[in-house]
């Protein structure tokens, strides 16, 4: 009998279509960015604040700093990742970008805004 | 008698001053890049690729993406930060930054070049 393998690939993981929403916020709000991914597997994502230069926030769920600032979420089975802002001010304003270390690496920019 | 509390704070963390020279490879090369970081305590490193948008590389001595590109070596206590780069490549010319989760935090960035 011959020697069989079966190769089971799993599929790459894919932003799913709703993930990071712009959000204009009230100077003080707290505001949600939404990070969903599809065949997400074994995965993990990073927030990061898109500046110059760029500003480590999160890698899986343990924030990098200003745990007064940041919390991470994970809902359904960790196939959604949401990264809230606290108490938004000026300094908050900017881009926040979603990450996800499959290869090559998914990246998703969203941008903060405070209504004037 | 009074009740005395006494509060001992510890300095802030500061880049050694020799950390993150720019490198010139040659292809093909393993090549290190070195953050070394006073009064470290406690606080955490993340090493982040500077490109638009930023690719985070890794976090503590978590290596995020490209198991086979990166290592992360740690020396002296913990004190110092290697991020090794192996089989250096056009595609891995660019910035690299070392950043460290203090408030505020601390950003410092080397460009990694080829030889012509």
């Amino acid at each position: 009998m011959p020697h069989v393998s079966i190769c089971v690939r799993n599929p790459p993981p894919v932003f799913a279509s709703d993930v990071m929403h712009n959000v204009t916020a009230v100077k003080g709000d707290d505001i949600e960015f939404r990070c969903r991914v599809m065949e997400r597997g074994r995965h993990m994502v990073a927030f990061i604040r898109a500046e110059e230069p760029p500003r480590l926030i999160s890698f899986d769920d343990r924030i990098f700093r200003q745990r007064d600032k940041y919390e991470i979420l994970s809902r359904k089975g960790h196939d959604e990742w949401i990264l809230k802002v606290k108490n938004v001010q000026e300094s908050d304003i900017g881009g926040y970008i979603c990450q996800i270390n499959s290869n090559p690496v998914l990246t998703k920019t969203a941008f903060l805004d405070l209504k004037s």
